[in-house]
């Protein structure tokens, strides 16, 4: 016997394979990765950066359930940032720029202590089936691998065709060859295929940049992690600047001398592709009016010149690429490292899937990432990581997890795809979750980390840090909700903010749901106070967890009663001859939703993306009477 | 005009072209890089090592003459081994085991610490010449890219065919694609090409050896760095164990039930592989009287449980690879990471090369590495200089330089090449070099620092570290050639090494021609002396460089001679009728050689291999009476 028969095959070492292979490693199945280049492993094949709105509340999420790619973020970024701190909690949300080269290295490392995790290079070309289920893989070198589990993770290898204006050339990524068979194999297995389009800008050398015309971009003074094990960010201090600059009519003209030479224009690339990332030549297209884009411009690395032009993406010829950066403001002498390109290939459309992640018409096949049509490293590990957890629960004898609506972007995501298919590259937006108040960057761990305590990935710190935290905010939120803030101690403070003072004392949580006042600058003018809470807890995320529970306190309860109410009337039903413009409440775009869609029920309502919790509420109401 | 043009453009982005590159670039020369993956810069894609016999030495030669790889080979080592120590000078060679991604990365740094050099990710597929000219390149993604040189350095892309045991694939190394164009066009062009064989080891799961069965092997206490101009090892005190495992009967029974589906003896591979690296199954083939083979079992790095198994490079199919390791003692449960395999890939016999290395059909044309049937990083990356130096200087209209037998490894090495071909991967040897005792490790900088400063490339720092080091020499040797040494400060120091004592007083020099003792060894029986010594200098590599050329003063002057006569005598023929087996003083291998090539000059003979310089000068003497 070549080969032991492993529990979970995982195909592909990209940001959902690594995460498979972490997750079913580590809940003690025997895992075999199987990756074309193992130097490659999670390679970031577009933006060094992870993270950003909703995106940044996946890794969280990610974290929170045991997966890597929160650790590794942090053990390898080159600048933090919180984005919409200035809005509500809700749409807070972390975003670091990572080392490329560090990223991939710290991930490989990651995989190499699990201690039941082994990797393989080589391709996997087939399937081995018996009897409608999956049993192994079949590889390029000739072997026949067993396996239990089979999870494909393939991105955007599967019969790959790099596209640079008229030019176009078989391959999985800039540089790496595609992958052919699984394709045609799944094919003659009965899955439906589809061809969808993404694309990644130009990389450039940094040497060739007039970064005095660029606006500068720094970093958080205090960057906040994304895992919840990382106490602090190495090298904080040291964090790289970015840069934005800016396109011009000029520019745009340059880039539209190209369209006709253009495979996106020209009808040599028919698949779609994803709407929210637009290449540049989509967005002057679309956006005729605009006279400028911003444009990102993100350094790669800590010891490398070479930088990613993010929100140039296009697949122009060559020479309409060079003329149009050169016309860009600070990038008149710019020089390209690798063009942008666009690249087709197939995916599965994700209605074949259940919300395990296991494809409908082979059992223990599992699919996770690009090949289930979404786009973006965090919505792929998503995927991974719980077709990793589904796939060792199902080895394990244990029925599937599946995240709700209201527990997780994770249980947006796979909800969607699974519901609602998808013909484009899908990306996770805050729009997408109706319950998005409680789905916060900020309690990823207290959604989540009890369900990776119980499937058995938390590692032993993660659990008692958790209890910790629990504790003591459960402590924190006692001691405040009893605390009297007397007006003698803070109506100067109050005077200084411009605010409404104290009249006579008052509980502590009800001043705290004072905008623009937050539980720190209390600390400052009542001692007992800051001993109080310091006898509790010195961890500031549980003093902030517990300030965003009091000051949101009202959102969040009506939050929570709105999805008891929908899954207690998941079955309601809505009348067809409803008509939406009648009801005045309504979200002008949960209206437009409703009204197109056509829900047959108060649960498929409120899965549309774009219809509120608040549009649901005043639905149930009008419903009712 | 989309493309500047270059001064000097390089294909190929591994040992050989990260120092045409580096070496061009630092000349002044605008030149631009070109490289499949620019991520895969300078991959070690066979042994995690640096170095050797004779391969040392031809990095300590890269060194003095202002390369790279051995400043990379000091920043990435995790053990460092200096072999033959126990022999004479000239046989002392260096070694080093590398983390084989901080070789990649600290490689691609140095690059991009070079303000005239640029890089591009692509593939060349063809040249652009004029009237007998190169004078750019065409490449996949359509682009023609003007430069007044090139050098291609393809390593085994090229039409690159991967074998395991039945099955063969395209591939350029393992998980990258091949390179298809070159050699067509190359070969309208006139160029005549040929095919080599080459192959690489299993790469092993560490957590699945048992080390307790194998020999231990520790690095050097001290290590001594490749480069002249690394002051000391990072973590020497940290150095990683390396370890040896033996074949045995067993092993080699299972592995010969393979080989009617080996692609080497059932004539799916015809064409060389290299001689002196052969694989397992050439080794229990060609030596079928021995019953075990030493194999060296060999770290990745500081991170990864990835072991190299040096010695067992094999194309047999995956099922004996894994039966055969199984049956090596220490073994029994190993795991593969991926399998070892044979490339056949096209080269250009050198013929066509001129000792610029520059083509002799196509002007301004060069060829580094591999293609011109080389074989190891080492011999591709002085290759890689040379033709960087020499494109160069071609531009700048200077004339080229060509390193003598009798200054360089280097010089030997594309003597060889150009003078006698190669029809199988030419490697470095110590036998290859008739003035070897010249060819030193330790004196590499003295006679290459002069050239790399008169062309350009040493730095400040190189030629002031230099300077300093010369003037130590001379003054150090001019005041202990006048030193006395006196019995009674000594004898008891000989007596105790079971040594003749003093008589009277003797010039030092004459004392340390004695065998068995060291210059540092006398410094404590004599404050004088080391007081003397040391306010010459505190450098120990000084004081080394003279005590070997004292011990050794009688043999390097008459090799010099030799060389002074052979060169005087380059053209003094050798008449057809000689009866070599006449001639008793020779060496019996230098006798075999002569008889067989009965060369017409003494130059001629001087540049077999096996025919040493003694033997030379037995010839001399007997051709002269």
């Amino acid at each position: 016997m070549l080969h032991p028969q492993y529990d979970v095959i995982v195909v592909g070492g990209g940001h959902a394979g690594a995460e498979a292979a972490a997750a079913s490693g580590r809940m003690g199945c025997s895992t075999l990765l199987i990756s074309l280049n193992l130097n490659a492993i999670a390679q970031m094949s577009c933006n060094p950066a992870i993270g950003g709105v909703a995106k940044g509340q996946l890794v969280r999420e990610i974290d929170a359930l045991g997966g890597i790619m929160g650790a590794v973020a942090d053990s390898s970024g080159v600048q933090f940032r919180m984005l919409n701190r200035s809005k509500g909690p809700a749409m807070w949300s972390p975003r670091a720029q990572s080392d490329r080269m560090l990223y991939a290295q710290h991930i490989r490392e990651k995989l190499e202590e699990i201690p039941t995790l082994h990797m393989r290079q080589d391709s996997v070309v087939g399937l081995l089936t018996d009897s409608g289920s999956v049993n192994g893989v079949v590889t390029q070198s000739g072997q026949h691998i067993p396996g239990k589990a089979v999870i494909l993770t393939n991105g955007t290898f599967l019969n790959g065709l790099i596209h640079i204006g008229e030019k176009n050339f078989g391959g999985g990524r800039s540089g790496e060859r595609a992958s052919v068979g699984i394709t045609e194999n799944l094919e003659q297995l009965g899955f439906e295929s589809g061809r969808l389009k993404t694309g990644t800008p130009p990389r450039l050398d940094g040497r060739t940049i007039d970064f005095e015309k660029l606006e500068i971009q720094y970093g958080d003074d205090e960057p906040t992690p994304f895992s919840y094990l990382t106490k602090s960010i190495p090298d904080k201090d040291k964090q790289l600047t970015c840069w934005i600059a800016y396109t011009t009519p000029a520019v745009h003209e340059v880039l539209k001398s190209g369209f006709d030479r253009s495979p996106m224009f020209n009808g040599r690339i028919t698949s779609t592709g994803p709407r929210y990332c637009p290449s540049i030549e989509d967005k002057i297209n679309r956006f005729a009016e605009r006279d400028r884009h911003q444009l990102f411009v993100e350094p790669e690395g800590w010891n490398t010149y070479e930088i990613y032009l993010n929100g140039f993406s296009t697949s122009l010829p060559e020479d309409t690429q060079y003329q149009a950066l050169r016309t860009i403001p600070g990038f008149e002498e710019v020089v390209m490292i690798r063009p942008g390109y666009a690249i087709e290939y197939d995916y599965f459309p994700p209605h074949q899937i259940n919300r395990s992640m296991e494809t409908k018409l082979l059992s223990s096949l599992y699919f996770a990432g690009q090949i289930n049509g979404t786009t973006g490293y965090e919505e792929a590990a998503s995927q991974g990581l719980m077709a990793g957890i589904n796939a060792a629960r199902k080895i394990q004898g244990k029925e599937e997890i599946v995240l709700k609506r209201s527990e997780a972007y994770i249980g947006v995501l796979i909800d969607d795809l699974v519901n609602k298919g998808t013909e484009e590259p899908y990306r996770m937006f805050t729009s997408r979750a109706e319950h998005r108040i409680l789905l916060r960057q900020d309690n990823a761990d207290l959604r989540l980390t009890p369900l990776s305590r119980d499937i058995g990935l938390a590692t032993e710190t993660r659990i008692n840090d958790f209890a910790r935290k629990e504790t003591e905010i459960s402590k924190l939120k006692e001691f405040l909700s009893d605390y009297s803030v007397r007006p003698e101690k803070f109506n100067l403070l109050l005077e200084h903010k411009q605010q409404a003072p104290l009249k006579q004392s008052q509980k502590l949580p009800k001043l705290i749901t004072r905008p623009h006042l937050g539980l720190n600058e209390l600390f400052d003018h009542d001692p007992e106070l800051t001993e109080g809470v310091f006898s509790i807890t010195k961890n500031p995320l549980v003093i902030e967890q517990v300030e965003i529970q009091f000051k949101y306190e009202g959102y969040i309860q009506k939050e929570h009663e709105m999805v008891r109410q929908i899954s207690e009337k998941e079955n309601m039903s809505i009348p067809e001859s409803i008509d939406y413009s009648k009801i005045q409440s309504l979200s002008s775009e949960g209206r437009q939703k409703l009204q197109k869609v056509l829900p047959e029920t108060i649960g498929q309502a409120g899965r549309i993306s774009g219809v509120s919790a608040s549009d649901i509420a005043v639905l149930m109401v009008y419903l009712n009477h």
